[in-house]
């Protein structure tokens, strides 16, 4: 057994935590949460030149050939920044996608523009009335002549209003799940951006008579299912290393808080009742955080199956609202102030638990793989 | 043993539900906290038309005296509406200081103008660094010759934004604790409203050299702390009122939506995983709402102590946010959505915990009542 | 409203308090546990002579006449002594049996014998591979020209190594759950009493061939389930009563260890954290009991049902386990040893959970109110 | 990073389990429990012949030299068949202390002996009123001229019923904690077995006047706690080994019973509740284990700190208690007769919390190295 992260990895981390620490403090994620845009193009940009797109992408695409960890090392320090941005939409969930079920040509043609932080995407899954299975994928793709047709509603499509290409999930007759690679500004794609607890880019996408040759699917007809799984089982991972990067900072933030804020005398950190608090929050974080190494790990390895990638959401989803409420209690009152950091994670935590899955689907998910 | 209310009872509680559900839709309540003033000064005086304001006052001061659990009646109902106003501050805090250590001169004066809702109050107890105990008030009122100088900086000084007098609690020399009522426009007082997860009135509020008389002075000097602790007792049995209120609703609206969703051709309500959520939540609302009762009826018996309120508030305070957080979970991601009713209560959850004490402060009380 | 209770019932308690302590100190309750009878049959008659088994029956059965909640007073100190006798399942489930269901012949005959501890009688109720509904009763009662024949087998018959009468429910092909008056000594009847962790008359009954006459339905034939469930809803407020008991006398015990057992110089109930944790346990006590009242009331007034019977089940089962561990944890490593009393009520904790419905039975009762 | 075992940890686990599952089934683990001795001499001697108590021990002294990993792949094993043996006593405590502390005589002389299975061995340091810290170990150890005097009484001193010798941890005027290792059959010690919850070896063991000689000592005096520290942190790994096998045996056996037990034509583990109880008890054994792999790892490679043991204790520690109640639970009643098995792991689950700290002293040593 080996458990320690490689020098370059570490290395990895150290740039990226000191990148966004120096380009996107917290105040500034406030005003991007504040925008309509609510990413930095500027900073996406910069993300791109310094190869935090390409990096798990094949050579042979242009990529670095990493192994899909170094991307958890990415996701969990962009966690730690409650840092916006449409890299999760677009390289990890559409990366995926295109990895596992892109064609030659899609796969030559989008992941270098991915790569240069040219190309923003996402994947259009849910719809109004549905879960996360399958089923819940009713939207029909209706085949004319050589094109299909797409209409109806999808939503919590992340980034769509600021996405170049749509991965959409729909519905062939006689054929099953099937992902369509669409133009985001095509005429029949009407996007509008709902308010949420996450104060993030959820949006609601109407497809509206649009017309996607046969060539714009992904994978064949029918298999779409099945690339959303393997694509989901991994970016659960990466979802979850930003989930745990969050817990990470609200206990940092949370411990120094109490060190330093004096009540009667004495730093509230001196307190038994809050000891306890902190440490019961470190305890679910330790835990929790190896766990992720190891799926980490399973994912290049290539064992991670539903009942790893399913256990580590439905812990995490839980220990992250956990930390989060603890750390604004921590805080007392003023921790509900937009004026205080803490609350930027608190929303997060909620919002994020709905993200590839909350966790009664990924309950049910483990009980099926327990076969009782 | 009797655990009846009066039909009078009954008839109020059916009287403000209905006022409310007409007058105040959710569609409005998320106008009125998108406002600057956050209420409506045309509903404040239609509710004082009604009787609303005076009810619990006695007869001597323009009241009806009714008992005091008539008010929590009302705050119920406020709190199923999420009903935003400044009724919490103006008639339950700062009527229970004047009825508890205002002078006859200030009763007389003071309640009949509240109870017309001409007068708006608020308390300014809370200061940055500090608890809910005597302790955290450190403000200090400097006398100087006749009048009193008061200098400092309070915290979560509810619709200080919309009031014309504040009660501040201060530090008199020699004397300890000591409630001033002053001009909420006095020139030497600055109010900044603080954005919060509430999204309601809370303020930040500036004392600068604000001169106040001795006839001006709630009670005696350094009586400040019992008037408060026995405000303290009965304020939380109405806040408690409206946070359950807001379980309520909660329950009530979670129990629709479950009904009402099909997922894979069944209501989610369906299925075995959210009934046992839903009759977990009953359960917690159900002896909850029970205990709010008999505090009600303390309350009005005179027997009501620090243990059973703290008792109510620590119970109330994990059980809201139990009750809010299942409730939102069940909705599924829609629930995270501005456009759903059901975030005014998530929001209202966190926030209410910090009123008149949180969960810790409370378990203090509760441990000291138990001498061990 | 009337939350007290009358200085009868306040005397009622103290005398049985007495009686308790007085004649079955934890020490002799340990030795009963160990016996095969598992009861004093010495206190027994004691307690008849002082009137607590017919207290409750009406007058012309040669009752007294007092409301059921003077039944549960008895129960709630039966439960801080953790006294062990047949009480519950004669006196509460057979009396309430033979009140709601019994002939007046059989209320004539036995509710007199009852009253003078004469006769112990027990429920034998559920089965082998079964819930605790309707269908859980699967043993044939076959109709033999005048008489119906039993074979089956029962568990969990609590008392039934002791009992001089069983009450047996079978099903009547045609008719459905009946409730059958047997003679426990019978010689188609063998018990066998069954170790476990409640150290109580835990019984397992085998009926082959046992015979009984017409006239020995209480009931008409297929009107067992209502009269059971009328008794149930009753029985659990008072079975709660004694759970409810142990949960006080678990949190006195402990709170008097936590400020006798000195640590490192220090009482260890003077640490914040066993403080926070002892809030706790009363917190969760106080409103359970307060919930318990409401229900003794409406079981008197005539509107308990099975949704404030299943409330207060699942609470108290939760908060008993509750309890009792953490009182455990707070003795530390000796709370863990037969030589300490808090044992007694840890093992009762786990052991009550089944009585009348555990708490996903009750939670499902909860959810069909719910009518989701 | 490479998180498997490897193919001989893999062999070693098959053929712990195969041995145990054959040569002590769990009516043989019962029977020893009711025993005196509270374990099998026969199966002793075929564990030290099959290698089991040697193979972590250096090849100096007669060891395999095996990862200390190996010890917890045993534990493990032995946790699952709920093996009752002074296997953690022996081997883990006292062969620790001896390989961190001991003398190379004292190393050369036991060793061998510990290793042949010809001698049991225990560790006493717990006291009537105290915590698991240094502080806690008060018992007196007076220099009278070359030897010492112990005199005083040790708790919950695992396995001193059958043991050979003793390491008595005892306080040395001007030096402080010091360990010695003393004769069980020492006429001034008495054992007496302690009827416990978890029906095991827990003895109280008095010193009455035993006199030791200075070569007795293990490292020299005052080292005493620096030794235990060093050896509880592994030893904690071991138990929690033990402790997470009897988690995936509680979960394997309630899973089973699940799928067997017809409840109203369907096997209960169909039901949605079951199953959510089932994944949740998955998932807490999963992240567990996962944890305790990592700390095994971090012993092995020398880095194992406070910080990790107690995170590991405090987060195993309760999950068993929460796994074996809810394997209870899921039985039903029938989970509460002593005739089900799974009551060995229930009962186990309370008994271990105690075992090198109780989760409290963990969240305190945790508290200490978050440093606030």
């Amino acid at each position: 057994m080996d458990l320690d992260f490689t020098s370059e990895q570490e290395m990895l981390r150290k740039s990226v935590a000191e990148f966004l620490s120096k380009e996107c403090p917290f105040e500034h994620v406030k005003e991007l949460e504040e925008s309509e845009e609510g990413y930095s193009p500027k900073l996406w940009k910069k993300m791109a030149e310094l190869g935090w797109m390409e990096l798990y992408f094949p050579e042979e695409y242009e990529g670095l050939g990493d192994p899909f960890a170094n991307v958890t090392i990415i996701m969990e320090e962009m966690g730690k920044a409650a840092f916006p941005s449409p890299y999760f939409s677009t390289v990890v969930v559409c990366g995926l996608i295109l990895l596992e079920g892109g064609s030659e040509k899609q796969k030559k043609d989008l992941l270098p523009k991915i790569a240069s932080g040219k190309l923003i995407m996402t994947l259009a899954q849910y719809e109004r009335e549905a879960g996360y299975t399958e089923k819940g994928i009713s939207m029909p793709a209706k085949l004319d002549s050589d094109t299909y047709i797409l209409n109806g509603k999808k939503m919590f499509v992340m980034d769509a209003n600021i996405a170049d290409k749509i991965i959409a999930a729909a519905k062939v007759e006689n054929e099953g799940t099937t992902l369509f690679l669409v133009d985001a500004k095509d005429s029949g794609i009407t996007v509008r951006k709902i308010p949420t607890i996450g104060k993030d880019n959820t949006c609601e996408v109407v497809f509206d008579n649009v017309s996607v040759s046969k060539d714009a699917i992904i994978g064949k007809p029918g298999e779409g299912w099945e690339i959303l799984e393997k694509m989901g089982n991994k970016a659960i991972v990466a979802k979850c290393a930003e989930m745990l990067g969050g817990c990470k900072e609200s206990i940092d933030m949370t411990a120094t808080y109490a060190k330093q804020r004096v009540q009667y005398a004495t730093p509230i950190g001196a307190f038994q009742a809050i000891q306890h608090y902190m440490a019961n929050m470190k305890l679910a974080y330790d835990t929790s955080i190896n766990y992720l190494y190891l799926t980490a790990w399973m994912a290049d390895k290539g064992t991670l199956t539903n009942l790893e990638s399913s256990t580590l959401k439905a812990q995490v989803n839980e220990q992250y609202k956990f930390i989060a409420e603890r750390s604004v209690q921590i805080h007392g009152g003023i921790g509900t102030t937009r004026e205080f950091n803490i609350g930027l994670f608190y929303r997060r935590a909620k919002a994020f638990e709905y993200v590839l899955g909350d966790t009664q689907h990924h309950y049910e998910r483990i009980a099926q793989g327990l076969n009782i």
